[in-house]
This record gives structure tokens, C-alpha cells and sequence, in this order.
């Protein structure tokens, strides 16, 4: 943990401007409800006005246009919340180990680790490459031929299985696998055929994923998953998928195989988008979905299978009165033939 | 495997009424279906009070009020289930092997292990503190400054990241991971910028984690699983989620960042509960639900998004009748306009 | 990777038959979209028709049926698809590394490993036994007693707990977890009492299992996966389930506690199925279902809960019409009303 810092000194790493108090010395970043007077707190959402008037937070980092009354000091930036994650960035430096190879650790004579920080019982292939100022933590495996980029981490028992393509500052929790057998089998009458996955994976820049997610290799082609993507725990990435630079995939979520998601598409946690399928920019897909056909740029869907998102809303709200509807029709129906009879 | 018991040496330890032949020696606790002469099997569904009199099993473990005919010897207690449990603890002891580091184990110079038992290469950091009576098997890892309480067992391949914190007769299955980090990331322009994930994590007495389950760290505070909580396969505790003393979560069920569960929830199998929510003690939701608001106490939800239980019970079950309705509707709507017409 | 291979000696391998040039050398298999004149390709679903036609493949695997004009060179075999398995498997051949224990690794006196290959940091229980061939990678473990069959590959940081039986060609990818504990637990007022998990796993020849996923010991008896059967990432198979022969289980699909996959199930993608059922032969459960009842043999079902496919297909589709069949309903009461006011 790093600090204390003035308000003065924030400010001007945030670029924000100050009220009050530049003096003010922070020595925290905590929630609005529980921070003390030296904590800097944060204000994204004006439904939290309120908390953040009560708070004893020493500094509120605020939006330009929210006014929070009282005499507090505070930081206005044109975005607190990434303002928020800068702050904790200065209070929680992320700072590798030295680079060193434990020798405990199993690095084969063909892989190249200069400057990179090896822990015991990593497993480094042979003819790998591990950049510099990378961590590879204790039971990290990178498999035969894998490259692994800059100031990455691979977290304890994080797997890279052979032929695959890390970039730069990527972060894999524990347990994550990357490259992994793609789900391929041809079925037949006497049981089904494992056809080879013999393509890798190819992981961006700024990727993070998450604990015990999966990026299968693919078949023929690599898998892809782009610049800036961040993968939540138990994502899945099927073979030869493609996920596209910003993504965000919540827990649960999963991509099957040749599918390809656009830049900054949204999967909510526990979606499911089906194979060989084109998803455009910026789709965002609603909780617990099925997206089981191609969407254009910009389309919000939610559902099983996923329809128009303020259509779903509307269903999924009537579900709930069937029942009621149910006797409506009866009841019409015993009216219609009352009317019937009486003819 | 230990045993033979009698009978009688059986219902004492269960507290239990023997009826029938005390001194019968029992070698094994068999399901009712195979259960053989010299096996203990119990009844604690009445449906399958048919199966148990054709059981061959040679002890029947059954509630006061059940009557099970023939001249079968049998342990009458309270609630039989929790007595088939406490007599396959009689049958199959739980006991860690003895204390002890493996050579091929590293232990930080500074972590403090006195009384467990580390196995090769299993990786204890730098400040960490393992109990007395606590195994931790091959590949287990246990981050720097972390405390893992006594007789805890952290299964191979298990993880415990930096700065979290383990009560005792704490059970980590293989692959499960605590602490890994919080999916925190706040959007911009330009990409997402990461939230640091500075809290930790604290487990309390007596929870069990399943085989690669997830308990995420917090951002600024840490993530609670309190006493006696069971968290079965794939289970994702999100960043500052705090799950209630024994709380259930069933195979892939996930909570979400900085929701409460109180003490007793039940989810099963496939939910979700969303963020920033608060669920109140001794709530069941249903398989497969998304939970999308606060829960009062007691209340017993299903549905995406999930709502009174027996009411989704209605809905879900005229679900196929939809089409019926429509034709119900085109008949109906014909049969208005004859009338109409014949104004 | 292995060839080149002359279009003859493919056919011939693969028991089809040329038209065209029989000497054309081929030194990969590649889509059809991307293929170059020295690649093989193939056509296995008439609406890539096109495609096929305007691919630059020197060669294309079609079915008898299947007429893609022009000039070039096919091999006309009865499953075009299992041919495409099994022509990747001619250039991409599996060769598991020479048999021999890393120095690295530990291997307990008392285990039986001949003939296997054991990577570094492998960790080999007291009483275990690898089969011939069969190679265990970095940070995988096998638990005492368990015995793995011949040609297995338990790929790095995949777990196989005590008192476990693998078949012959078993593939384990990373993470995965044969035989943690079964989710056993009697409820009480003061608790829940654990049930210990004291039977085993038992997996047949040719299965594979996903990256981390985890087939649970039973309590009393072994859970079984049968022969051929094939698991996808996070496919979760409970305590005492048993998966029959040649069952596909896609990402996320789980089999609660002692229920019963008859041969050539399949399970799309995120479906459940609860514990104590039959499900018979072939039945197919479609994406994100859940299956709460028994099925008979070759049922096909989809939903929560799953009912008869066709039906759910056309609920479904109604299901967004919901909000307008309120609104019909809405109209027809008014019509009613004006038909009986009149009277």
C-alpha cells in the first residue's frame, strides 16, 4: 500500500480540481458508508447523494454536476468512478517481485525468461517465452512453444497449454486455462471421433481473466480474444471463437465455437451465445440469456432465446399474470357462449 | 475405514433406541437397494419405506414415527438422515495425516506451520500462518500473509491468494480458489480501467468450498463467508459479498458483488442473485432463478427474474400452454364478430 | 504435425474414394474459407455448398450425395465429418512423450508407474498405479490408491483424488477434478452434518473431461462415467450419478446426485438436470434447460422445466407475443361488454 497523499497531489494525478481542502492528507480509499475523515470516497451514482452527505469521508471525488451540500472537500473529475479506480491505483501500486527463477521452478533449457520473476514449481516448456517483468506464480504451467508478453501475471496453477499467444499486461487468475481442448468430436455410430485441436490461442493486450475461466484452442484456427477484453471467473471461450477488443464477459458466461463478438460487447453473467454466430459492436446481452442468432451492432437482447431486450422486459413481466389470463379466456369464452345462446 | 460396531454401539453413539438385535455387528452403511445383512441403511423418506421392507440390509436407522414391517433390528432416532451422516463419520474417520513439511514443500522462511502437515510441493508465502491439525495436499497454495485456522484441510490445487483469512474445519476442494480478484473495471472511452482489488477475504468455522468455486476478493472491503456456510462445485462468491452463516449454494450458483445473504439461504443449483442486493435469512430460491431485488425473510423465490415461488409454479406450468391460449384467442376473437355481424 | 500426404493415400486411410487427382500432395487441413491448393478441406452440411464451391482447397472431403461443380479433386467418403476427424488426426497425431519419471516429480515407493510418463511436479499417491503409456503432466495429481489406465493424458494441474478408477485413453484437461468431495450435508437446527463422501469415481475408456471440470465422489457408491462418453468445460457430474456410454455433456451442463444418463444422452450447453432420475437412452436436452423429471428413451426436451422439444419451441416463440395477446384479451372483454349491453 502506498501514500498518504494530499488532496492537492490526487487532483492533479486524477486531473480533477479541487474544493476545499487541498492539504487534506488521505491515507485511505474506502465505500462512502464506513470511510473516516483521512479516507477519500468516491460518489458515481446520484442515488447514493445521500449516503455520501452522511459519510465522514475526509474527500468525495464527484462528477461536475452533483452537488453534495455540507462543508467536505472534494475532488470534481468528469468521471469518479474511473477517477475512483485511479485513486485506488495510487493507493494499491501493482508491484511484481524481482525478476529471478526459484529453483524450485522447472524451466526447460529452450524457454527464454530474462527478466521475468519465475516462483517455485511453475512449469516453463520448452522453446517458450516468458517477456520481461511477467510473474508466473507457483504451479503456473506454460506449455511447449507458448509466448507470454510484458508485465503479465499468471497467477498460482493458471495454465498456458502449448502454441499459444499471450500479449502484454495480461492477467490470468488462478486456475484459468488457456488452450485447453476445444469440445470437437465427429459422433458416429460407434462413438464419437476426437478430432485434433491443433490450433492455439491468441490473447491481446490488457486481457484479464478470471479465476478457473477457459479459452479452448481451436481446430484448425486459433482462438482470439482481443486487446482490452476482461473475462469474468467461469467464462468459457469455445474453439475458434473470437471476442472482440473491450468485451466484458460475466461470470458464467460463455462463447461456443466460431462465434465472434465485436468490440465492447456486454455479456451478462450466465449467457450462453450459440456457435458459428456474428455478434456486432457494442451488443449487450441481458442476464441468464441464450443468444441463438446473429445480431447487429448495437442490439440490447435478453432472454431464452434472447429477444429485443424492452420486449423480453415486457414478456417477462406479463409471465407472471398467465394464470389471471387464463381465467380471463374462460370466463370470455363462458360470456361468448351465453351471447351464443341467446340468439 | 474403521468399525465393526454392534447395533448397540451404534445407537449410543447416535443417541438413539435400539429395537431388535443390539448385539448385531454392522461392517459398512449401505444404500437400502444393495445394503447386505451385515450393512446399516436408513429410511428418511416415507417414499421409500417400500424399498426399505425389501431391504436386505441387516439395520434400518428410522424416525419414531415410521413403521417399517417385518422382524428387521432398528435404530429409532430423531432425524435418521443427520444419524446416517454421524454414522458414515463412524464408518469412514476423517484423519489427516500427520504432521509434518514435505522436502519438496516451500515454505517462506517467515510464514509459521507448526502442526501441519504440507505436502510436496505445496506453496506457503511469506507471513502466512497454517494451524494445528491443517493439510494442505500437493499443489495447494496459500498467499502471502494469509491465515489458514487449525484443521483445515486445503485440498491439491486448492488457493488461497494474499491477505485472506481461514477459521477452522475450513475444507477447500481441489481447485478451489479464495481471493482471486474482484471483477472491478470501470468503463471508459479508451478501454477499462481496472479497480485494484485491495480487500482480502474472510471465511469463517466449518465452511466447506467446492472443487473450483470461486470467492472473489473485495475492492476496498473483504468478502464474508461466514460459520458453517456449504458451497458445493462452481460457486461464485463475488467482490464484498457477504454469505450468511449456513447458507447453501448449490452447483453453479453465484452471488454477486456486495449482495448479503443471510444466515440459512438456500440457492439452488444455476442462480444468480444480482448485485448490491439484500437477501434475508433462511430465503430459498429456486433452480436455475435469477434474483433481481431484495428478499424479506423467508421467502421462497424462483423465475428469471424470480418471483414468489408457487406463483412461478402457475406461470411456468401454463408456459405450454401459450400456443393453446392463441388458438383459444382466434376463436374467440371469430366468434365476437359473428355476433357483432349479426347485430 | 505429421505428412504430406498424397490424396490417394488419404482415401485410402480413409476408406473413400478420389475424383480427380489421386497424386496431388496435401500438407494441411484448413476451412474451407481460408484453405490453400495444398489443403484438404471438407463439406459435411449442404449450405456451405457455396462456400465449398469458391474454396481454393486442392482437395474437398464430400459425401456421396453432395455435387460441388468444378474440377476439383475430392474424396468422396460415407461421413465426411468423421473423415475430417480423422484426416486431422493423420496430420495432427497424438505422441505422448517418451515413458520416464521427472526427477521433479513425486512418486510415492509404494505406486506402480511403469511405462508412464511423469512431468515435474507431478504428485503420485502411496498405493496409486499409471498405466503404460499414459502421461501425467505438471502439477497433476493422482490420490492413493487411484488407478489410471494405459495411454491417459492428465494434462497439468488436473486432479484425480484417492480410490479412483480411469480407463484406458482417459484425457483430462487442465483443472479438471475426478473425485472431490460430493455436495452430502443433513440439514439441522445447529448445522449441517456433512456426510462423508467415502465411495469413488469410475471413468471408462475414452473419456474426456473438460477444462476444470469435476466429477464428485459418491457417499456410498462409486459415481460412474461409461465408455465414450465426452465432457465439455464445467460439466458437473454429482455424487453417484452414472453418465452412460457415448453421452455428450456440453460447458456448464451438470447431473445432480445419483440420477442416471442412459447411452448417447446428450445435454446442450447449461442444462441441468436433478438428482434420483432416469433419463433413457438418447434423450437430448436442449440449451440452458432443466430436466426435473424421468425421460423416456429418445425424448427430446427443452425448458425450465424441460418439456417435450416442439412444444417449448412454439411456447417460446409465443412467449414474446405475450404483452400483445394482453392486449387482445383487453379488447375482446370490451367487445363482450358492448355485445351484452346491448342486449
Amino acid at each position: 500500500m502506498a501514500g498518504p497523499f494530499t488532496v492537492g497531489e490526487l487532483a492533479v494525478a486524477l486531473g480533477g480540481e479541487v474544493r476545499g481542502n487541498a492539504d487534506l492528507l488521505l491515507t485511505a480509499v474506502q465505500p462512502l458508508a464506513t470511510a473516516g475523515p483521512s479516507a477519500i470516497s468516491f460518489l458515481s451514482n446520484r442515488k447514493y447523494r445521500r449516503v455520501a452527505e452522511s459519510s465522514e469521508a475526509g474527500c468525495l471525488l464527484v462528477a461536475p454536476d452533483v452537488d453534495v451540500s455540507g462543508e467536505r472537500t472534494m475532488i470534481v473529475c468528469d468521471d469518479p468512478y474511473v477517477g475512483f479506480a485511479e485513486t485506488m491505483a495510487l493507493f494499491h501500486p501493482y508491484t511484481p517481485p524481482k525478476p529471478g527463477v526459484d529453483p524450485r521452478a522447472f524451466v526447460d533449457p529452450s524457454a527464454c525468461v530474462e527478466g521475468a520473476r519465475i516462483e517455485a514449481f511453475a512449469w516453463i516448456g520448452p522453446g517458450s517465452k516468458i517477456g520481461f517483468g511477467t510473474w508466473v506464480e507457483s504451479g503456473a504451467v506454460v506449455g511447449a512453444g507458448s509466448i507470454v508478453g510484458n508485465n503479465c501475471r499468471l497467477m498460482p496453477n493458471s495454465v498456458v497449454m502449448d502454441g499459444c499467444l499471450l500479449g502484454d499486461r495480461v492477467w490470468l487468475n488462478p486456475g484459468a486455462v488457456i488452450g485447453g481442448e476445444g469440445f470437437g468430436f465427429a459422433p458416429g455410430p460407434q462413438g464419437h471421433t476426437k478430432i485434433p485441436q491443433a490450433g492455439g490461442v491468441q490473447i491481446g493486450n490488457d486481457v484479464e481473466v478470471g479465476s478457473n475461466s477457459c479459452v479452448d484452442r481451436g481446430a484448425m484456427e486459433s482462438t482470439q480474444v482481443r486487446d482490452g477484453a476482461k473475462l469474468d471467473n467461469f467464462v468459457q471461450v469455445g474453439h475458434a471463437a473470437d471476442i472482440g477488443e473491450h468485451a466484458l464477459m460475466v461470470a458464467y458466461s460463455g462463447v461456443a465455437g466460431s462465434t465472434k463478438l465485436g468490440k465492447g460487447v456486454v455479456l451478462a453473467a450466465k449467457t450462453a451465445v450459440l456457435g458459428h454466430l456474428q455478434i456486432g459492436d457494442g451488443v449487450q446481452v441481458g442476464v441468464a440469456s441464450v443468444v441463438s442468432k446473429d445480431q447487429p451492432s448495437g442490439a440490447k437482447v435478453t432472454g431464452v432465446p434472447a429477444i429485443e431486450h424492452r420486449r423480453w422486459l415486457r414478456s417477462a413481466t406479463a409471465f407472471s399474470d398467465i394464470p389471471e389470463l387464463l381465467t380471463r379466456i374462460r370466463e370470455m369464452e363462458q360470456r361468448i357462449a351465453d351471447l351464443e345462446a341467446k340468439k
